[in-house]
């Protein structure tokens, strides 16, 4: 089959249902406290992150959006490092992800907010690191160590974090409940996802692929990508569908690997229409889906939970990726766990 | 030479310095104008816009957090669209860009926009068109009409706008003067880029690139990458240094052809270790500087003027974008004015 099972990436990324399960019992009931405290002392959303949390911060764009009404901004830490010039954050409530804390332009970007006497919350895999002491609330993501230099279970983590963080702010009981699915939705995806990665070796060759997701899977789109450019070296390009449309459809050709993630839900419809476009341009679909037809009519389906909420999708529709990247890399013969030119951690300012 | 001067596309190209001009005499005195209107009534900037005009949001981002402390949030269309869902956006300034005016998604922002009693601002080459009609406040951009399906006068015509409005809110007559050299700028970094044309045939059988920015000209990698990719079908990626560092670096392999866009500024020492770096990699590399050291060492080098602010250097810094794009459709026997697969205005809900 190709997989060795000894490979660190393939272990973190199973350890996905377990991570989350303790982040879920451990922390519901600490981020209610913390939400309390802040008391909706803020006008919008503004969070600092790079690389696969940066990923994590583009679901939260679409569920705070969706769940609470909020206008999310990324922040751009050129902005505060490279030009020392930090905006006026008025009624910002400022979140940071990352999975080790170290970051130095994520930690100056909370030390403006700091000094603006705005609120911070950290949210990540090291509650002694820099960022965490810097910040007013932390939410730790219970990961463990993740040797593998791709991020797979800090991602997910992260995400499940911003669900609870989204649940409290908007004491949604009915999400909270959805939440405790997480864990199962996670063992299932993982499940079916195995079952195909056989056919993986059929892009042994491919040199470029675009991914495709819409709204809340825009997140995900970006981070198959980023997976399978890190594990396989392979110019994988995200886009959401409408900037697609907009002009990179042009470089479609007949057999050009395109990955379509399209969860049942609000941007359903729209992803259908260009899963269709594409087979009219026949493109190679690989799809990230819970709807019968796309499955069946993919070059290659990986199948995620019927009855998963759009707005948790994101949480599990990555994990293809994941197994994807990592199989790719090892029918190229590449080792999973140290990608060719980086490291775990890259400290930018 | 292989260059067509009959093509709409090269027309356009060459206009930019003109269009730069008239909308600079028309506008000014009108953008302050609309300034004292708004009297500061606002906390942060949100921006609503798709393809090339999203990119010129995003030099916004950068332009207004480093000239008027502004934080700039860039719109989620699909949530106001496919989700109906609308955020709470406080004290939010509005500000569309859009070259039709025509756009369904970004007209639906701005009616939420309106209900929710935000002042908005629309950039537009179409005055009449339903998006202007909407808005509070329209800044006309006098590019004409723009045939050649790739945007380029339009897009620098945004650039222009957005820095005559950062330095109408700052009240900044030093950048104010500076703009007005914006038309000079534009002429020289033409005349520059076209003594260098004849050696974009040496990229016929490209078909990647990594298009690296940072900052200010974050902007401009990912224009100069939507450029070649809608003009060539040519898979190019735009990153900033920061991310590219994070992972995407792994794809780089001797000969892997890289754009640096590395103007003197905040960011230039960046770019410059980037540059060398990319050396060490044996990347071949394509710069747009106005460094004579960075010029000399690219395997092609794309000159912008000396003196430029670093703020205004994404007016330019396309320009040589425009024309390799160009100039490589012809190479490649494509329609520099018709790019297969694309339509000049892309309705997208």
């Amino acid at each position: 089959m190709g997989i060795n099972q000894k490979d660190r990436l393939f272990q973190e990324i199973n350890q996905q249902p377990a991570v989350a399960e303790e982040l879920i019992n451990q922390e519901f009931g600490k981020i209610e406290t913390i939400v309390n405290e802040i008391n909706g002392d803020f006008d919008y959303v503004l969070i600092a992150a790079r690389g696969s949390s940066d990923n994590a911060a583009r679901y939260a764009q679409y569920l705070f959006g969706l769940n609470n009404q909020l206008q999310v901004a990324l922040a751009t830490p050129s902005l505060f490092t490279l030009y020392s010039s930090s905006p006026q954050l008025h009624k910002a409530l400022v979140i940071s992800i990352s999975q080790s804390g170290m970051s130095p332009d994520i930690i100056q970007i909370i030390k403006n907010a700091n000094q603006q006497k705005c609120k911070t919350i950290c949210i990540t895999n090291n509650a002694d690191s820099p960022l965490a002491n810097e910040s007013d609330f932390t939410i730790p993501i219970y990961a463990g160590e993740e040797k593998a230099v791709a991020a797979t279970k800090s991602y997910s983590a992260s995400l499940v974090a911003l669900a609870m963080l989204s649940a409290a702010l908007a004491k949604d009981k009915n999400f909270q409940a959805q939440i405790q699915h997480i864990p199962t939705y996670l063992k299932t995806t993982i499940e079916s996802a195995l079952e195909k990665v056989d056919q993986v070796q059929r892009y042994r060759y491919i040199e470029n692929c675009a991914v495709l997701g819409r709204g809340l899977n825009y997140a995900t789109a970006f981070e198959v990508a980023l997976k399978v450019k890190e594990l396989t070296g392979i110019n994988a390009i995200p886009y959401s569908s409408a900037d697609f449309r907009h002009g990179p459809i042009a470089t479609v050709y007949r057999g050009f690997p395109v990955f379509v993630i399209a969860p049942k839900g609000k941007v359903f419809g729209d992803m259908q229409q260009m899963f269709n476009d594409l087979k009219t341009l026949q493109a190679e679909t690989i799809s990230i889906s819970n709807d019968d037809k796309i499955l069946a009519n993919s070059n290659l389906g990986f199948r995620i939970p019927t009855e998963i909420p759009e707005t948790l999708s994101p949480v599990v529709s990555a994990i293809p990726g994941q197994f994807f990247g990592r199989q790719l890399a090892i029918e190229k013969g590449l080792n999973p766990d140290k990608p060719e030119g980086l490291h775990k951690v890259t400290e930018t300012i």
